[in-house]
């Protein structure tokens, strides 16, 4: 199986870039906002954004704020989720949460500065744009899935209902959103700057909601399954918190399963469109086998 | 002197068209981000915007999506603001704050939400307007004003300085990152969507910014001469965190003085410029006399 470390590099060194820089007063948040990113990850988002993308065209530096813009806004809701008032968790990846580190104020705030540097380093890509359509477009998918009837919208009913037992439509709810949607605008946001005509676009919408929803499922079997030091965060949080999830509702069998059946199904749908998909069949592969 | 309720009423008809709805189970936090943003406000923003822009041009629809974001991003900054482990404030305008009334996680998310759905309404915006690169370069200079080097920069630096004493550079610097950049945001997105040229546009910026020094100093003002019944929110309140401000720095004297300095000056420059600034210069007027 492909190894993803030097394409998670790649990735990491384009997105670095864009993040902010300042001597100025408040560069300690600046770094509070820049540890935060660096912390690592799998860095999914951008890589979906750049390798769909490629499928339509060869040329994919626009693609690259956006790139970047995605990964702050997953940053950012993983800051403000680690908050006490959220799931309370000291650390991330191994290391220190941000507000940990740097204060429970100052993560709030490197959460709000990460969301709004997300639209500042899009509203420079759209005024910079060859095709400013296109980067408006990739902009909107973006904010859209990441807002109120996106990401917020999944995160707000998954607190709310911490701790009660959901139906299977309502973790349905918070799955499509919560991290379903983020996946869907990574993946449409590249189609759309590679140059993807609407129906290209719709079946990468397909995908993207397959994906999300194994990645998803993914998670919950490995926070039974894996151990602590492999995932680099608390394992049987789940169970800790009394959440509903895909595995407690269905079992992990039935779980394991599913996530199998919405790849296979993602990885069909792929080989209907153009372009090399050799990175993106392996990508879907590695998911659905990650260990952490 | 003007009554400004009918002015706000006009504009918060305008904002209240932007504002998100639904009936899916994010609904109760789509009503923590309309609580918020309906619990009241001079709307100051929105109205610099839409005033700006009328000095340059006659139709200004073209700046309603940018008056509703920039109050969401406002409205934002003081939801997270009353949290907890910043203010921890309970009252705001006489009435609960986000975090009191929908607890505190939801205070974080709908604060979240609030400014996400900014940028939902900017993207719609720079889609639909007739003029793309206009639209823009409103929203650009929104998020620029409103990120790590404007607003949330402010603030950072205001909350890690919180209870220590501030030399007058640092102080400035706060004045004009936390409270300036919005309004000159503002004040610089009303004259590039009415179509003011690049000199009309670089004396609007002086002029917001002279505005916005005006404004903080008044407010630190209030902090001390006015009552917590007319201003909504607990007087003293700069002194109890030990918080420098211009008035602790310099008087109370010299702060009224350079309040009405500012604002003269800002006048003077408004009065270079074309167009009907009766409005405006009321509205500074206002500003200075104001005691809430």
């Amino acid at each position: 199986m492909m190894d993803l470390s030097a394409k998670i590099k790649e990735i990491e060194e384009i997105i670095y870039q864009y993040l902010p820089e300042t001597q100025d007063k408040q560069a300690e948040m600046v770094e509070a906002m820049n540890y935060s990113v660096k912390v690592g990850g799998k860095r999914l988002r951008p890589m979906l954004i750049q390798e769909t993308a490629k499928l339509f065209s060869a040329d994919v530096k626009d693609a690259e704020p956006f790139m970047a813009a995605i990964e702050c806004i997953h940053t950012y809701s993983l800051v403000h989720d680690d908050l006490p008032a959220m799931d309370n968790d000291d650390f991330r990846r191994g290391q220190l949460t941000t507000h940990k580190k740097y204060g429970h104020a100052a993560g709030i705030l490197a959460g709000d500065g990460l969301l709004n540097y997300a639209y500042e380093i899009c509203a420079d890509a759209v005024l910079c744009a060859k095709d400013t359509l296109k980067a408006a477009k990739a902009m909107k998918i973006i904010a859209d899935c990441a807002g109120i009837f996106g990401m917020v919208g999944g995160q707000a009913v998954d607190v709310a209902l911490t701790g009660k037992p959901l139906d299977e439509d309502t973790l349905e709810f918070i799955y499509v959103l919560k991290t379903g949607a983020l996946i869907k605008a990574s993946m449409v946001a590249g189609a759309i700057i590679g140059g993807a005509d609407e129906e290209e676009t719709a079946i990468i919408e397909k995908i993207s909601v397959l994906i999300g929803r194994a990645f998803q499922i993914q998670d919950d079997i490995l926070d039974i399954t894996s151990t602590t030091e492999v995932l680099g965060k608390p394992v049987f949080s789940d169970a800790k918190n009394d959440k509903t999830t895909y595995v407690t509702l269905y079992g992990l069998n039935a779980a394991e399963k599913e996530v199998k059946r919405l790849t296979d199904e993602a990885t069909e749908l792929l080989m209907t469109l153009p372009g090399d998909k050799r990175f993106l069949c392996d990508l879907f592969e590695i998911l659905v086998n990650r260990k952490k």
